[in-house]
């Protein structure tokens, strides 16, 4: 799963190619495409109005009102970094420096443009659908006043880095010898609890297939 | 838990009081301090030294290697932005529009500063035993190379701002009238599973106290 090159994704840019941890760094597409499909939090950063910089969370597909403040300002294309990270674990180690993490994350770099009118409501049916596989036939179709409330910014991929540490605790040999545990505490990270119904929901209404499958997908063990 | 009004923490800002969902906005420092205190993953936004940002996650008390380069950066002392997020669950509206979130998220601005020597021992082993009771203690001390290559950051708590949500589906009556389900998806985020022993772990040695102390605390059923 781990590739021992750095990144050059980004390599026009000494900083941000990975010059530490290079065991961890990934360079397949694929394994990024999947980090985002699991994933649906991000944390977008970019340059405030004051010299600093701010950082959002968001959805992956970034979508949020046309009266934010935030999602103007990135939808005028300023440069932003967008970050995911999926943590799965602690490592304990018998040295408490040793200690570290399981995870998977990834850093892309780029600039939001907004979708045109026409191209808003596929694209939201695309992020329900990933989310929840069949809810769109469930729910009827957005209104014309919930489509003009809503802005969907995309930012294509340009370059980017990612990380990977599956590891167990790397102990020196004197530490190994010793009495303290070692080994690694799993998140279950991708488990759903049962669907709870709301308050004002109508009897004799079954929890829907789109739930069913979420929940499914999400207690997957290999996760 | 909430409050009506946003935050005035960072009210010289204009950008960054919440201007929208203000009945998100959260503006008791004890709520922010609980956030902080539940989650040990943060995502720092900094500028870059090509007119961009970056956005690093790292652990809520921000050490790393004296050889990391984005550490180094931060340790200067540029305005950061610290963003914490802890989602609880998904909120599914009988219309997808209304679809949304549970959560506690906060965003920080300041800058670091990085800890003088002698304080790095202590501030490493508070973060060790936030994270696992009695850890420091089952464990030999560190040791002089490895807190030679140690950074440790300290971020002042300056301006901040955080919004919750605890929510329940809020669709319209008509929709309410329809057939679509409507509920909450809760995350099970805090469960840790069973701890898996290290390969090279000596036979014989028993899963210690701090390991129990810390998955007991993360299976709290309130969270």
């Amino acid at each position: 799963m781990t590739s021992t090159g750095a990144s050059t994704a980004r390599s026009t840019i000494t900083s941000t190619t990975l010059t530490r941890m290079r065991e961890c760094a990934v360079t397949d597409r694929a394994e990024l495409d999947r980090l985002l499909d699991d994933n649906f939090l991000a944390h977008v950063g970019m340059a405030d109005d004051q010299g600093g910089v701010v950082v959002i969370p968001t959805a992956v597909v970034l979508h949020g009102s046309t009266g934010s403040g935030w999602m103007r300002r990135a939808a005028a294309g300023p440069p932003v970094c967008l970050t995911v990270t999926d943590l799965s674990g602690i490592i304990v180690a018998r040295a408490a420096f040793e200690n570290s993490l399981r995870y998977r994350s990834a850093v892309l770099f780029g600039s939001f443009t907004r979708l045109a009118e026409p191209d808003v409501p596929g694209a939201l049916d695309l992020f329900t659908e990933h989310l929840m596989p069949g809810r769109t036939s469930e729910v009827r179709p957005k209104n014309r006043r919930e489509l003009a409330a809503t802005m969907v910014l995309s930012m294509p991929i340009g370059s980017w880095s990612m990380k990977t540490s599956t590891d167990w605790p790397t102990d020196a040999p004197d530490d190994v010898a010793g009495h303290a545990w070692a080994g690694v505490i799993p998140f279950d990270t991708r488990r759903l609890g049962d669907p709870l119904p709301a308050p004002d929901l109508r009897p004799g209404i079954p929890v829907p297939n789109s739930v069913h499958a979420m929940t499914a997908r999400h207690d997957r063990p290999d996760r």
